[in-house]
């Protein structure tokens, strides 16, 4: 299935008043950060939730459901209860306590299974297969990847000058609906773990691959290959692919704190790490955005460890 | 002496790619938060630090000099090696390791000395004699007083339609500032914890008067008395003066973590406690902005206690 600049647009509009217009901020000259771990539920994964769930053609009677390393349950739970509907969310096992918390408390139904995404994602399909609930993909449908794309027509508006965007890449959706909500002139650099690359991976080979899923990242770019959708438009749109350490990731989510005030999660600094770290190096007067794109996570353990 | 809606626009222009441009959100119809927890050295002590800097005519070759419970200490530390000049700092003995740790690596000279904020003014004005270094008042300059201001001018621009803007109030200089640099028809509301009221004890007794200092808010709001120059513009001004309790600032702080996921210190959450306590209750329609002002806090008290 295709997802077009158009899907992206339209999804800008369905989801408006939804999702939160986070804010962008100019760190130093020509480095701008766009505030992503701000938005409801923590990450940017409401915005795929919704275009997903009111793109269904009225609201699902069956309720919606989803599997989850944390951050699209938390997402999915959060537009399911803002319009009413049941959620039911599956997560693996590695999931972390703040994020389990975080879906009780948005009422959503919660069974915990397998030791990685792709086994919570199995029983879920199964589950949505039984009582018919409508179910949303963490990245790989159409209207999932096009509703995170609406970060990149917001940034666009915000800051229109900028020249590169970094996003982190888990299963892609993110990466896939910004490339495809970002004018052809902006450059796209897709950040991944090293212990995680199933963008890069799936590039060389030219079609999705599964990689082994350890690090830092785990939790939230845990998705073992690259969605089909993202692959076709990210394979398409020539984005710049780099690969971070986690030592690189735990040194951007400090810096974060320490110099910028943000408590991010991991994946949330991924991107920022790709500059810190010198994995892409702008060239002189590149303007470069970066998104910060997850919140869920313990503050103690920017202090503890 | 006395400050005018100039001298805040000249400081603006004075202090203009200094000081970062803050971003503001709406996080509900209505709602307005002015992030400036974000400000370079966690609060926007550093826009009076550098307006005062630069107000005085060439760098001072003695250096500065500045006593503070924290965030004045950092912030005048910030600038002062962002422009290349000395800085000494006088702190009570009940500021906390983190923002101790933050002066020491902004590679200022730091003293402790006094338990409350009142025994290290005293100190740091004496040993300014001494030295002749250009003393940066934590709030009672009126320089300070219109650096503090720019904040409003921002806000007016990111936000023009806002009807209320609620500030926390510690000696005054950033209540002071704001209430200069907005329009005549927005609405200012000072708000301070029922265990530190300066300013509300100023205008019930028509003058600067003592009061106890105690509570979540004293390492940062902790002045004995409101400023001479802020308690001047502010008497003038017909602001709104409300105060709120320790716990409704710590369950402010707490909520703008859970559910804004922003972290801030217990003085960054004081006016917002307003909104969220009741204690300031906005009529219907009425557009409020709320400054959140400060970030010198260890994110681990956050879930810990
Ligand atoms: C905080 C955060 N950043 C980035 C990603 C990656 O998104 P995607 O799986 O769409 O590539 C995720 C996915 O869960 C996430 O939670
Ligand atoms: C975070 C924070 N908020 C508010 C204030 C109050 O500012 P003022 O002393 O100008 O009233 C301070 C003062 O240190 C502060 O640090």
């Amino acid at each position: 299935m295709t997802v077009t600049h158009a899907d992206v647009a339209a999804a800008g509009e369905r989801i408006s008043g939804r999702v939160l217009r986070t804010p962008v901020l100019e760190v130093a000259p020509g480095l701008v950060f766009k505030l992503e771990q701000l938005q409801h539920s923590g990450s940017f994964k409401v915005r795929g939730a919704f275009n997903r769930i009111l793109s269904a053609g009225g609201l699902p009677a069956g309720g919606v459901i989803a599997a989850s390393g944390g951050n699209h349950g938390l997402a999915v739970a959060y537009a399911a209860r803002a319009l009413g509907v049941r959620a039911e969310i599956f997560v693996p096992t590695v999931t972390s306590p703040v994020k389990l918390a975080g879906l009780r408390a948005l009422d959503a139904q919660v069974t915990q299974t397998g030791a990685i995404y792709a086994e919570a994602a199995q029983a879920a399909a199964k589950r949505a297969a039984e009582t018919g609930a409508l179910p949303v993909h963490a990245y790989d449908q159409p209207e999932v990847v096009a509703g995170q794309g609406t970060l990149a027509l917001e940034l666009m508006e915000q800051a229109p000058d900028v020249d590169t965007v970094l996003v982190a890449v888990g299963g892609g959706g993110l990466a896939a609906g910004v490339a495809l909500g970002l004018p052809s002139r902006v450059r796209l650099v897709t950040v991944e773990p090293e212990l995680i690359p199933t963008l890069h991976a799936a590039l060389r080979a030219g079609q999705p691959v599964p990689v082994e899923v350890s690090g830092v990242g785990a939790d939230a770019l845990g998705a073992t290959e690259v969605g089909g959708t993202a692959f076709g438009v990210l394979s398409a749109a020539a984005v710049t692919s780099v690969l971070v350490s986690d030592a690189a990731i735990v040194e951007a989510r400090r810096t974060l704190w320490t110099r910028h005030r943000m408590v991010v999660e991991h994946a949330g600094a991924a991107a920022f790490a790709a500059l810190l770290s010198g994995a892409y190096q702008p060239a002189d007067g590149e303007r470069a955005a970066v998104v910060i794109c997850g919140s869920n996570t313990d503050p103690a353990t920017l202090t503890t460890s």
